[in-house]
């Protein structure tokens, strides 16, 4: 039922990327509920809740995602999700770093300081980013 | 040094893509040899060659790249490597899946079908296919 | 309910895609049915099937949108939906024209075949094509 | 003729983007003026100027693009051009929304921020965004 | 004026593709007058025929756009225009492998195939693609 | 050897960027070694260490390079790069314009301002921004 699918969404987002997450959400729902309803549902709700593959190698899946597409900001959240999921820093470099020979250098080099940011500020940030 | 490096690059690439991989390098080796010993040396000699992440895994998130990239072809090669790394069929198309929300559907359609060709011809396809 | 989306998103389907976009969804359906059922569910049930914009306008939307990504598969099947809901070969082809200063033109030239291609197999393909 | 074109172009963009429109125009005429007459001429003065899709339509279109090519500049730009031509926050929220399931979440959240971002500021900024 | 920047424009074309590129041309200018002329009156007319970068040098620019926006039928197209222009092959490779670190390995495989492709035939098709 | 090839990739990276690509580097040394020494090695020690194109050439296809891929950064660090090549301000600037046709507006207007903005800070910068 979808509404089962709504909240196992909404708790995935906020075991992973606490706080900011929810506030992130927060102000897409003000913009567009049809759209926020979606990542609930569809984004965590039906695609992260699958097995298989376990959430910690889902976030780092999306982290080499963020890189190709070239958008920062997804790789820093997903992180920030990873490291909540107990993935090493090591883990979240390689990753990116095996995307580098398909990407090409410069948005390896994007990721790489999305992620480093994230390791930099991950202590005095925890309060805004530890799981919900 | 980069001797070792070059013949480590080729006996992962080797490894992974069989005879049908040889046959792709040996075409672009002819068009330009820079590009060919930097697959073997940059891309597999260094990149693939790392700890942390395992070779599986390494496959696993090159398919996600190649589907957020839009490039089927390297959807199908990493497919064949995934596979040969002990990858289920479920892994890989759970993968693919994990990329639906981030890339767009079009995208997922091109990969999953990639995929799917691989699989559908796996058997016949061992001797072009196989760890050599 | 999800039941009524997905039932609804897959009439929003047949009736802008025909015969033709039902075998797509069941080839994706046999690949991977979690992702064939979000095309309904999420993609033509939550979106497609929304107010403000016609139906008409949505597929117009999308034509754009394939022209951009440069996916001419995404433009052929929406230059199909859009015929059937009304849109004239006019239409379509200034929809592409009107992206042609921001995609560039080799993007625009692969859009514009595409939707032509649609145009000239159009009356020969009408049992594959027509609404459902 | 060119000088024609060039015109009524120029009265297309003052039309959209307001003072704002022109101050990027100069901007871009001092570092290349081919390409900001270009923009003029080609962009405005040929495709804009062109007749089957209105301009609040084209404006909605070149929303869509702006998404899909991940460029929330252009969606701020065409939102403001949208509103000066009578379409509502809906209808370009709309316009966006039915780009998601193609463009992926990521693209899809940062065009409605950007559109978002000039409804926010509509009132306030009448004077540099108004039609010229 | 218009008429004169047409026609120059014409006539660079017909230089760099010959007879294919002028049947494509026309393939574009049935689907769509305005943006075959535009291709004719902007790109070649306006773009191409600037000073300060001759027109070899254009030709592997745009060969090098071509491999970063991962078109090889753009990189075909300009790689018969470089060698019409005297480009050697060497030249023409060095462009795409330059291109390698930034874009990538599977885009620059696929520049390089097709590059290689119009070699491969240049002799067999110098009716087809010499200077008109 | 590829302690050769690492140096003469460093020496390369600094003739070009200067202090601020030295400053560059070491930022992503301390992030990920193995990525900052294969900008080293494979993208200065062995792709820009090439022959057939000089090394001005070489900057002015990598501006073409970022400006279809829209990264400004690129852009404005091989404009440093072609500035300190000898290329002129204009030869930078058609290379620019000559992607516009095939890249669209939006990316054009980005590496405009990119290109200019080192323009303007040239003189200034000097002491971060000559060669080493």
């Amino acid at each position: 039922m979808t509404d089962d699918r709504f909240a196992r969404g909404k708790a995935i987002r906020d075991e992973a990327y606490g706080k900011e997450g929810l506030k992130s959400w927060d102000e897409l729902h003000k913009i567009c509920p049809t759209h926020a309803d979606a990542i609930h549902e569809y984004c965590f709700g039906t695609i992260w809740d699958r097995p298989i593959l376990d959430r910690k190698m889902r976030e780092l899946i999306t982290i080499a995602v963020g890189t190709a597409l070239d958008i920062p900001h997804e790789v820093s959240q997903h992180t920030r999700g990873a490291l909540n999921r107990g993935a090493t820093r090591d883990e979240i470099i390689e990753t990116i770093l095996q995307c580098s020979p398909y990407v090409g250098f410069p948005r390896t080099n994007h990721a790489l300081k999305a992620a480093q940011n994230i390791f930099d500020q991950w202590d005095a940030k925890q309060d805004e980013w530890k799981s919900l």
